[in-house]
């Protein structure tokens, strides 16, 4: 019998022998790599904190402590382990467990993330309550390596060396990577003090004036001192200068020694930073000589580490970065930048064609904006590329240092409107509300890959502050062809009809045609417009098309508040226009994780729902009129 | 003759002599302290950077080099000396210029600032785009030591010292203080490396244990090597650490030794931390006495230090301070929480108060906001006070920690709407259009005084996550009373008239009282509506108005785009409501900087204004219909 079939959740660790604990995480990394292979999810991350997660299950108690995972797609040993075995196979499923930590779905889950880099805080917040309740326990933020590089990582730090509370931890997680290999001082920094050379150069020196000095014998005494001392001031010291305790670097895979280690310092007092070193995806070959592919994989064969691939069209992400080295091979002032996020954003390619142009910054959004603001103050052109929701992060800088200053910076937002399996923490959907109150700022979406190169192209060449959103996921399928200006501002009229006209956002185009195929059945004819530039929008069309149609129909995947169809009700009010207007888009919740297909079925999203919905509101009205 | 008025700009400063340029740095401080004793304005700052402008002025070309001054606040030298000697009497004025750094000001001021901790981040961009075209210049960041505790500062640095780039200088600006007197662990370091103590504890050990081993001779052998050694690795660590040279501290009000040592710093490769201590105020002894107050200041008397005050009334801030004062007292759960700004944020009494309860987390407005959501999730009843401009960076953070948790964080924001003489980098005008997208947040404003108390009161016992916006800058002068809770998303029916309702947000309620005055002078007699709730909105109430009124007209100080007005017409037009809306708000542009009421004037804000605007609606409406 299975040791995991045996035991209920971690109380239960206590009562196996050590055996047994070794034989559990083996199981455990097949139970991962089983449900992975089939849902898909975070697999690299989560193979390499098995041992972690088991230690501190055993050196813990998360009844009365509190555990902060950074990120929160490293927790499946967690989940497994606290409540959620046979949900687990669930991961990531429409109404199943979520694939990050979440409040409401574990009492275990002491705090929800997704996004990077908020532990340290998120914990430290949970540590002072604790400090002020006189509550007892322990409160403890895991965070990786690469989640470290992010500003608000050390902002947290920072605050937790002055406040200095005791049993408070912050375990690094250092495997060497964010999603793709890491970048940034800071990871040199980690990488010199794994590889023990922290004062390779000062300690040359050292010696150097020392022998000069004092002779060759007071080098070898310094030999000696510095035997006794090396990991008193040499590994960790940026932690120790922040008021840290460092202690590290300790074997993330060595189960027993790492909860003895844990056991140790929960005697220490002051914040402590253990630096813990683990394997992305240990102990399944294909993820451990492929960290980056296996970083989060959509569902794949076991056996051959292949992934299961259902369609043969190429990502936006693909087409996005496809264009950028097009466009950049002409135009050398074109350089790109990603918070690490190369592989997601498609970069890859540009990143080996242009070395030089090409700049991984690290998980840093805000930096980044701010960074190729520069770069456009001296004349480059910019492209900085993130996911929809990680722009968040970036807000203030895109008002304060490009919009504000109309420095022409490229805003390639990926994983824009809903993106599914994730959730959510990393749907796409509040750009476009976001975006639209801030001045000087041009934003637009493709209907499909082609107007996406087409768009990318338009921005190189506009001199302005240009956002281009589109969604995660494959593109529609149209033929590439040669680059084309579109005249900023201009709608796209698809299709003339009349009485109702639906005005579509970026992935909508498609669907805005398929509900007219469907209401054409019923003998409506609906005018379909590409509104390819949310703001600023096509006002001449806009006004033709109020002034000949009764009804207004506007679908985006993005926010209803704030979003495309509020910009459309504000310039009818401004206007004096009272078309009946009705909108599709997400609605004031947050919308959880599952399929997107599925999620827009529970939002009135599909085409059939949608056709339905106009035509109800068609006869409501004529009966109202009638 | 004074030495200013012989020269024109820096290019003169060559053919002074080194007194005279001694004379120079007096001048300039006389002339800052009359100009800002007239206009008010960022004194403190600019009298610590003279002679660290002057010296930069001297070791570089702003021609070819580039100075990027983080915030932009201590410029005021530099502008002087970059060609804006007369103009600088104008300085925060309306049509004068800028108090911050400024691209359209003068090509001199290589890039806009105006909020913290982004220069380092733009100067990288700028060095990387002069490397890219072989240009030739330095870069340099002239950073605060309190900017330097935001995250981005830290992005930044982590990326420079991975790019590793030359002409490269990152200049720290320590003065031990960022508004308020500095805190953090950061702080504490940067303390110690000035006090030379940075390594007494873990000396002491090391001490204690060569003693230990290899007994008393080898100590003192030991401190003999300390003596050669010291500066090799102890000061600055962190900065090495991360890839920088360090070189410091250097006192920043020697101007030639500081001259002298930007040219050696010119000679060494790869990027360069020079550690300049200067003195916040320096040459004006009110200023030296009360670095927070003389921080940045309204007119005062240039012999007294005294402020000018123009107004007996409370400001906003002292009003929602002594309200958690006064909540506190009876809530042990109410902990308060500010970004480095407890003076402007009214919070020095509650500081004093509840000294556990208070938290100033250094500017970080990230790590503010989750550690609140952690407070929050604890149990506790955290209050964040920000401005609202600064609000914008812990945008994701409001979205993904706390919003989405339904974590019951209460915000209250400062200075929202225009703020005046600080221009375009700090109106607080986006918040409401920024906040509305995100699902399960409340979003209220005051009309007054008393009503920000009980808004705050209702927030308190609300168990919501909750964001109460309200002005910089004095209240209406209504009696303080007891604390009554408001019903959330009630508004308040203040005047019964008809045709035309005005449903007016926050401060714009007084001016809607205002309106009506103007309009009934011509026999208008419309409702007045103080929508204390943007979100959600009394809907009922809405639909009444709606019913019964056939204009609606909207005001507050905010964005048009997104912002309430455009709730409003959501509304309209998911209910199918053709009433006419007039909105009254913030343009699509970025506002200016100037007194309030002459930037209101440009808007069309003012009373007279929008009585007229509404005047001629109607009058329009009546000769379409006829």
């Amino acid at each position: 019998m299975k040791i995991l079939d045996k035991i209920n959740d971690y109380k239960d660790l206590k009562n196996l022998t050590k055996e047994e604990i070794n034989q559990l995480c083996e199981e455990i990394r097949e139970y991962i790599i089983d449900v992975t292979s089939k849902n898909g999810g975070h697999i690299g991350p989560s193979l390499g904190t098995v041992e972690l997660t088991i230690a501190l299950l055993m050196a813990f108690d998360p009844e009365i402590d509190r555990i902060v995972w950074d990120v929160g797609h490293q927790t499946y040993t967690y989940k497994i382990l606290t409540g959620r075995k046979e949900q687990f196979k669930t991961l990531r499923q429409y109404k199943g467990i979520s694939g990050f930590s979440k409040i409401k779905e574990s009492k275990y889950d002491h705090f929800g993330t997704g996004h990077s880099s908020t532990s340290i805080s998120a914990a430290l917040g949970m540590r002072v309550a604790k400090d002020l309740k006189k509550e007892e326990g322990y409160t403890i933020a895991v965070i990786g390596d690469g989640a470290m590089t992010a500003g608000e990582a050390f902002e947290g730090l920072n605050n937790a060396g002055w406040l200095d509370p005791s049993k408070f931890i912050v375990i690094l997680n250092d495997n060497q990577m964010s999603i793709s290999p890491n970048v940034g001082a800071l990871y040199t920094y980690f990488n010199k003090i794994i590889t023990n050379q922290v004062f390779q150069k000062p300690r040359q020196k050292l010696k150097e004036i020392t022998e000069k000095l004092l002779g060759k014998k007071a080098v070898r005494l310094l030999r000696k001192i510095e035997e006794y001392t090396k990991g008193l001031f040499a590994p960790g010291i940026i932690f120790e200068e922040l008021g840290f305790t460092y202690v590290g670097t300790i074997d993330g895979h060595n189960l027993f020694d790492l909860e003895k280690t844990l056991q140790n310092i929960k005697q220490m007092r002051g914040p402590i930073l253990l630096h813990v070193i683990t394997q992305k995806g240990k102990g399944y070959k294909f993820a451990e000589e492929n960290p980056v592919t296996f970083h989060g994989v959509s569902p794949f064969d076991k056996i051959s580490g292949l992934s299961i691939k259902k369609s043969s069209l190429p990502t936006y992400s693909k087409i996005f970065g496809d264009a950028l080295v097009e466009l950049a091979e002409k135009d050398e002032k074109i350089v790109a930048i990603t918070p690490a996020m190369k592989e997601g954003s498609g970069l890859v390619e540009f990143s080996k064609r242009f070395p030089d142009r090409f700049f991984d910054v690290a998980i840093a959004e805000q930096h980044a904006s701010t960074f190729a603001a520069g770069l456009a103050k001296e004349g480059l052109k910019p492209v900085v590329a993130y996911y929809s929701t990680f722009m968040q992060r970036a807000y203030d800088q895109v008002i304060h240092d490009v919009a504000l200053q109309e420095l022409p910076v490229i805003f390639a937002i990926d994983r824009a409107g809903l993106v599914g399996d994730d959730g959510p923490t990393h749907h796409g959907v509040f750009d476009i509300a976001y975006l639209r109150p801030i001045p000087n700022i041009i934003i637009s979406a493709p209907k499909d890959e082609q107007e996406l190169r087409n768009l990318l192209y338009t921005a190189i060449n506009s001199n302005k502050v240009f956002a281009i959103r589109y969604p995660r996921g494959n593109a529609v399928g149209v033929n590439i062809e040669d680059f084309e200006k579109i005249e900023i501002g201009s709608w796209e009229l698809l299709e003339e009809g009349k009485e109702i006209a639906i005005l579509a956002v970026g992935k909508y185009v498609q669907r805005a045609l398929e509900v007219r195929k469907l209401l054409k059945l019923k003998g409506i004819n609906p005018t379909i417009i590409n509104a390819r530039f949310i703001k600023p929008m096509d006002e001449k069309l806009l006004k033709i098309t109020l002034n000949n149609h009764k009804y207004i129909v506007t679908m985006e995947d993005g926010v209803l508040n704030g979003g495309f169809s509020s910009a459309v009700a504000e310039f009818m009010a401004d206007y004096g226009y009272t078309n009946i207007l009705i909108r599709f888009g997400i609605p004031d919740r947050f919308i959880e994780h599952g399929k997107t297909e599925l999620l827009e079925k529970d939002l009135g999203l599909l085409p059939e729902q949608m056709a339905d919905r106009i035509l109800n509101r068609l006869i409501n009205t004529v009966k109202k009129e009638a």
